[in-house]
């Protein structure tokens, strides 16, 4: 057997089971009842298919691949230029100043979030919760020092910076939420930023969610003076143009991000993924580019429309029985606290079993999330309103 | 600023000016000689374009995924069943059996490369060298101790275990090697392997030149007997069917690789991909398993043919002239030693200068590199056919 040391901080890794439980229990259930529809309102993931214009460019990029003329090789590590230069116009039309220098391409949200540790010291972390797992597992991966901020329904899921010190920190935020839905206002977000600006601190801002903001509420932490100076935002065609399964993502770290130690954080970033990242493929930049295109931004706001009326219409509902919830209004992502202090699990057994519906316990964000369930609006419209009518049944 | 603490392990990275450099001595040289053609022999990257059987599946891929029914959301992690199970295949057809579950997809060996210090502690690392930069770079990034295996002339650029002392280290070893093209014959993997097994250690093998193998030398580490037990093999699409531009490649951590603390290297690698990673991009999938499938096999050998005939005439000369020289025969890059004891660096501007040709010079890959030259057979035939006959004027 080997000697060599590995990373021992992987067995403080919690082990998440929630969604192979989740799936014991579904399929325990239709076996015992075959006849019953079961309506799955627990999805993460897009169903949409890729906008028109989107596969028409990544069509035409793989045939480019295919003749000697038109063959592209190694791509640049921080992504093509006519990609950085479409999300820097991106921004732009929201009137966000965002250099395309400043832009790196990626493969996901989740490898960006994953891998912004490498460039990070030892520091204490403050991470919400309920909130995407990952912020916490990358960070147990490195032995970080991690401090919680938890949320409730008093702070509509929206932690302040004001139970806060002073401490310097690496703070995670993700607005629009996953899994709350919930979405920092500007002044929630400056708070934010003033808090950084003053600790020293550095902001992580996860934007995922963003395309599925409606009304006045900032896309980019760059909305806030002083951001550029605190913050790196990493955001994803995931769910904007539905990629999940095409795969690309980007990461700002602006130039003016520095530390007193005397580094540069985009420097830092530069580097690790020249060295240990070889950027995206040919044919899906140009989709992701196609994406940001004017008929693509039209096309891809269809996709997410579709979606915002199946949340629409379960946040409706769960408003006309009273049942207390984030999200729905700027998020796919509807957050509800369970009837009659029902924990997440047991709302979970008996949405099932009384109206054959599948959602998310919130124990599976974290401790914080117990006696809260997670629904999505990622379903068809036919099964959305079906469950809606469901729901109004038992609530 | 920032009072946050940085990976200050980053300070200790070489910056790397080798290509700026090359890049910089051409331009000024094509200005000042503007009539002069200047030819690349420098290239690590194809030019070939992807075989017609991938552009085919590409095109089908990106089709599905503009149409709901046949649309894919997520990928799993660790790479769709269909390509593990290509990859499965294509390792039984050449003899070696390596399980479809211990393969991970990824998109790309230097992601791979990159990202495998994550599930490991603090070991000291042994590095051949002359090599490519990034398993240095991997772990200066992570402060580990590092101890180089220097090459030379004398033993082929093809390090031996002979002169290690029973230690127990993380093993680099790359066959057929980037830079140098030397290639390890069983006997000498077998030597590898034996001290592994027999000190601990664990081997990082690199075969993304497999494909340019011709004659009996093993494509994979797990054609020696007990490697299973001591190794984790790292492979890619890149250059074995022309993915620089595309990314795929693919990763096998056995097992049957565990440590004496208890730990399996899988369980890790798993936990580390599924919690930092989101998958590899649907149609470039498709793509990979098009380019192990029976046809692609073929049409994929042809791109590789076409370098190796270049890599051939390129070595052929140096033969003729007495140069001597390394690679060639498994492998797309020749490794020579520099003429009447030139540093790389002064046989690049005699190249350039006389006879207008541009490589890459040794000292790039580490100071054993020093008084040695690489060139690539990655050009056009005319352009090689040209490069050899000028090369032979001044040797």
């Amino acid at each position: 057997m080997m000697k060599i040391k590995v990373n021992e901080n992987f067995a403080a890794l919690k082990e998440s089971y929630l969604f192979s439980e989740i799936g014991k229990r579904v399929r325990a259930y239709k076996e015992a009842h075959p006849e019953k529809k079961v309506i799955r309102l627990g999805i993460g993931d897009v169903t949409l298919p890729l906008a028109p214009v989107v596969v028409s460019a990544m069509e035409k990029a793989v045939k480019e691949m295919g003749v000697k003329e038109t063959f592209r090789g190694y791509p640049p590590e921080y992504g093509h230029d006519f990609l950085r230069e479409a999300i820097s116009a991106y921004y732009k039309r929201k009137g966000v100043k965002v250099a395309a220098g400043d832009v790196f391409v990626s493969d996901g949200a989740k490898s960006d979030v994953g891998n912004i540790v490498d460039i990070l010291g030892k520091n204490t972390v403050l991470i919400p919760s309920p909130v995407y797992p990952v912020y916490m597992d990358s960070n147990v991966m490195s032995g970080n020092k991690i401090e919680l901020l938890e949320e409730s329904e008093a702070d509509g899921f929206l932690g302040s910076p004001c139970v806060l010190d002073g401490e310097t920190y690496v703070i995670y935020i993700c607005s629009p939420n996953n899994p709350t839905g919930a979405t920092y206002d500007r002044a929630g977000l400056k708070e934010w930023v003033d808090y950084a600006l003053e600790s020293g601190s550095l902001i992580i801002f996860d934007s995922a969610y963003e395309a599925f903001i409606h009304g006045d509420y900032p896309h980019s932490i760059y909305e806030i003076e002083g951001a550029e100076k605190c913050a790196i935002e990493i955001c994803s065609f995931s769910k904007t143009a539905g990629f999940t399964g095409t795969r690309c993502a980007w990461t700002v770290v602006p130039e003016t991000l520095e530390t007193e130690s005397g580094f540069s954080l985009k420097k830092l970033w530069a580097r690790r993924q020249a060295t240990k990242f070889n950027g995206v493929s040919y044919p899906v930049q140009r989709g992701a580019e196609a994406a940001l295109s004017e008929e693509g931004v039209k096309e891809c706001a269809a996709l997410v429309d579709y979606y915002m009326e199946n949340a629409r219409l379960i946040s409706e509902a769960l408003s006309e029985k009273g049942v207390w919830h984030t999200g729905g209004v700027c998020s796919p992502y509807i957050w509800l606290k369970c009837p009659n202090g029902l924990s997440g699990w047991e709302f979970f057994d008996l949405l099932l079993e009384k109206v054959q519906i599948v959602g998310t316990p919130g124990e599976g964000f974290g401790d914080a999330g117990s006696g809260y369930f997670r629904l999505t609006a990622f379903g068809s419209r036919e099964d959305t309103m079906e469950a809606v009518n469901r729901l109004k049944t038992i609530l």
